[in-house]
């Protein structure tokens, strides 16, 4: 493997290594989205671990020091603003051409967006969702990961009407994955399901707060294959990130829930989220 | 949708736009690598209008001044090398955070590498693989396309055996994708037969080129489903992509072939590529 002799973009040439890479070319890393609001970055211990661990499924080091600078890194970067959308990113560094890594190390990028403000409705009276035409493919190595191969989530929103907030993913075989920048979670006699995610899909943080919340007010939380029916026939749908916390789903196609519903009302009042009161 | 406010890459802030954006984050393009031998790209013209039906499929425009501009740029970029290898990429251009795309332009991307130096012996007397344990997924919406969203083929070099120069792809249905990054074509009773890659896989140019070669010789070639077993049962193996031409495969896992095969060899012989001689 050898390195890029020249790299030019739209005309002009770069140095080598500041634009390309394996992110580019190959979308060789991972990737969260962090929260920070009223100058917290929120949550920012368990989403450094969490990033560790999917760098580790894609044969990336993500050790101590490596964690350390990337949350140095992201308070500099962010230290202007007190509220902002932070998004750490871990590349796997270039060796030069072609498909085998040729290292276990990873450049760090911190991007830091503004907060994108949303009406309070959004969390009061829910948002309104379609099914996506798309449907996404089952790829059990990849399950569960935030990494950097995202066309099929580009490909869905970019089919999506425009009206919703959100869109509802299935998998090819037909499987309830998630809204395309969120987990979904539904309620059904009291009790609360979402999809397991063990052949496509990704485990957002906010997810893992909830299987851990739920069972602590005594709401059983069920991971297991979901069917579109499944969450239609559900009493409540919700979906969850870690910039929102939690939005109710109160129109899903031609489905309608009466929002937030009592389970979903619980769970924002006890999560330890700036949007949840 | 906002621009990013800053962005950091390894502890030093940079230029907004020269490191991330939609490539880096989502993947979000196409590309082509092309041949440069005895300074003469090969199949330029043809690759051009590859990289704009791919662009189309994903909703990202390639029209006649950008295939120009792309097109001058890279006997620019790759002027001083008379051999190499080039990569053209268009990346949808960034228009600040979130999936949907806004905009359906694209960044023009060339880079320019050394021409990988094979030995001899791989055309004449083939090359070995093995195949992949990695089953890669089924997605009718990016089946075929050169995208940037390239994790499954990592993953598949990073389990590989390092002594075999080839991959072989399954998908998760069990069907032969093809090579890693080549097609792959075998022969039974003189027919050619390549996988039809609507589920998954690309399809290289080098694969067309043979599409209409091999009945301007007589040659039937079936684009079909093909099972591992049908590959191990044929009488020749061979494998294609651009910067290579044609290499024969002599060994897939303990299966070995005698090569090259009088088919691979005719079509080798009439192909117009430099390595055909």
């Amino acid at each position: 493997v050898s390195a890029a002799l020249t790299w030019w973009c739209n005309g002009r040439a770069t140095a080598d290594g500041s634009v390309g890479g394996r992110g580019l070319q190959y979308g060789d890393g991972v990737f969260r989205t962090l929260l920070k609001f009223g100058g917290v970055v929120v949550d920012e211990a368990a989403q450094l671990q969490k990033l560790q661990r999917d760098a580790a499924r894609l044969g990336i080091v993500c050790d101590a020091a490596q964690r350390a600078a990337l949350a140095a890194e992201m308070h500099e970067a962010a230290g202007a603003h007190r509220d902002a959308a932070v998004k750490l990113m871990l590349v796997r560094v270039d060796k030069g051409r072609g498909y085998p890594p040729g290292s276990d190390a990873a450049d760090r990028h911190v991007a830091v967006y503004p907060l994108p403000r949303y009406p309070a409705t959004h969390w009061s009276q829910g948002v309104t969702a379609a099914v996506s035409t798309l449907r996404v493919a089952r790829q059990p190595v990849l399950a569960g990961i935030k990494h950097l191969n995202r066309l099929e989530q580009v490909m869905a929103y970019r089919a999506a009407p425009p009206e919703v907030e959100e869109v509802v993913l299935l998998d090819t075989g037909g499987a309830v994955v998630g809204g395309g920048r969120s987990n979904l979670f539904c309620v059904r006699e009291g009790v609360l399901h979402t999809p397991e995610l063990s052949n496509c899909g990704v485990r957002g943080l906010m997810r893992d707060t909830l299987q851990a919340l739920a069972p602590a007010l005594g709401i059983e939380l069920r991971c297991r294959d979901l069917s579109l029916q499944d969450v239609e026939e559900a009493d409540e749908v919700f979906m969850t990130n870690s910039l929102i916390g939690i939005w109710p789903i109160r129109m899903l196609g031609t489905r309608r829930w009466a929002t937030p519903g009592p389970v979903t009302a619980r769970l924002v009042q006890r999560l330890a989220h700036p949007w949840s009161g």
